[in-house]
């Protein structure tokens, strides 16, 4: 697809700072890129916001949504009963193809469970993953699934493995990415029942499968696709932000506790700069929901105009190299070789 | 029980340091404490160990055990086969109460599997759980379970609640433990089966339930009791080791990339200490195995001669606090409960 034929939708009322920083984003990006984008929300509100800037009008339309569905609305709910919410209206804008891709800071679950139901499945995708990127001491890993199964099969977990492959080849340029199971020994026997039977299922594939994958060894990037159910990999995500994030401000706190240490801050302050940046991995843009017949970009709640900015960039990327399509094949291959044995 | 009556067994051949490090810690321990202890492996290795130490020679006894269980070893068919074994003769040593507790830094797997089919459960238990102290911003925390149930029910999370509570109130002092049960969200409904349906037995117990515990939030000290199944305890427990370490790593590695910031790293050690302290919790000992009619300990696989010591002196206090007894009167209410309602 050429880049000018490609209409992005962001939902203008998730997240944290929704629609002050979602605006700001989508403004500079179209200030950038030449791709049409829709902002999806309370139309007053956004327009308040767009009053500010410079840009070039034919490159954003407005489409009014009445409704907000919020953190604390449980998700199938919301869904079902927020039909004019900013959420809903932009998943059915993808699902008639007005648009190649959503975009939404909001809630996680309703997010999942309303592309599932709206947007639907490619054909032999049991279930949609979100997947996201990780940062690791050698980089950049993909962690799969972070959010939309909490109660995994086997045969999801291999399909994540396969979708994830695709995506981070894609978007990184690693030709076979290793892909390694979170597990709790390193040995072929070890972990829960899900994961004993996951390990057979890639161990057969044609994955470039690791093993598995110990927790004390996901940060050292081990493993390029990092597997595991969603609620492991939503442990794992949360507590790495968390644990970074106290630790980080320990540190500040200690260094700022003496005349002493308040010198040595200073003196360091370049080694410290250097190590946010590996824990900086915003330029990826949010979590995709793999498995979808179109493109549902999940971006961290706490997003601002810059995560926005790389959300976009992200499906502009995601559709010009049309990894929906790719995984599609994918799935229609292992279907046929099913068939076949 | 009198101090002076109390003996432990110690597993000489167990862990990466063994046997120099764990014959250290003993002798330590004894020279400094009237508690007997019993060193179980490799008679001439342990005795030209002990060659090199002055110590009261009947505070220490050798049994001598021809084989070793290692880390590669299957659990169940190392227990069931390697009757020789340091660890299995250890078990049996407490199992005829030949002894008080067992300390191991061995495989984990086989101890915990070798703990329930020769020490036995406490009536009322359905499954032990091995408990974790964890450092915090607050302090410390107890993680339950890090190792012996990857595939639990939610009685089992509840009896891990209780035991953890128990556990906790003796060693650290505090009343009525914070449980917080770990899950992806706050809200009541969020999680997988498991965790859902355990959420209802914690809500309806009479432990001191703050309700879910999201990762992000188990550093900050939000709950005393950090109750989980082994794999999700496993990987939490790992995945911070890892996480630390490789954060202090990187920070060694920066602070020492250039003059200006080894200056700083100069002025700024004394802050570095504190923050190294706060992770070292070492002084806690071993993870007790709790449930068993007698007290099983598993010291880190990396365990020096200090953890040995602080195992040991772990043991002496769960022992004198009878903590044992206080879980079998617990269990026995609950049954009295269930029978009543």
């Amino acid at each position: 697809m050429n880049i000018s034929e490609i209409k992005i939708a962001v939902d203008a009322m998730g997240g944290d700072n929704a629609p002050t920083e979602i605006v700001k984003g989508v403004v500079e990006f179209i200030n950038k890129n030449k791709v049409k984008v829709i902002l999806v929300g309370k139309a007053d509100l956004i327009y308040s916001q767009l009053l500010q800037y410079k840009y070039s009008q034919d490159m954003i339309d407005v489409v009014d949504a009445s409704e907000i569905i919020s953190n604390d609305d449980s998700p199938t709910e919301a869904i079902k009963t927020k039909k004019q919410s900013s959420m809903v209206i932009g998943l059915y804008m993808l699902k008639e193809k007005k648009i190649d891709a959503f975009i939404s800071a909001g809630n996680t679950g309703a997010l999942v469970a309303g592309s599932t139901l709206i947007v639907g499945r490619i054909k032999g995708v049991k279930r949609p993953a979100l997947a996201c990127m990780f940062p690791t001491l050698n980089g950049i890993s993909l962690l799969i699934d972070v959010g939309a199964n909490v109660d995994a099969k086997p045969i999801y977990l291999k399909q994540f493995a396969q979708m994830g492959s695709i995506y981070f080849r894609n978007v990184v340029g690693v030709k076979e990415p290793r892909v390694g199971l979170v597990n709790i020994g390193t040995e072929d026997k070890k972990g829960n029942e899900l994961v004993r039977e996951s390990f057979k299922l890639l161990k057969d594939s044609d994955l470039n499968f690791t093993g598995n994958l110990e927790a004390r060894n996901i940060f050292r990037g081990e493993a390029d696709i990092i597997v595991c159910d969603a609620f492991v990999g939503n442990i794992i995500l949360k507590h790495s932000e968390g644990l970074v994030k106290d630790i980080f401000g320990l540190i500040k706190k200690e260094l700022n506790s003496s005349i002493m240490s308040k010198i040595g801050a200073l003196f360091a302050i370049g080694a410290f700069k250097n190590i946010k940046k590996i824990f900086d991995y915003s330029e990826y843009g949010g979590a995709p929901l793999l498995g979808l017949e179109n493109l549902v970009v999940k971006a961290h709640g706490s997003s601002k105009a810059s995560d926005i900015q790389a959300a976009l960039n992200q499906c502009v990327k995601f559709v010009e190299q049309d990894i929906a399509n790719e995984i599609a094949k994918k799935m229609e291959n292992d279907k046929e070789e099913e068939k076949g044995e």
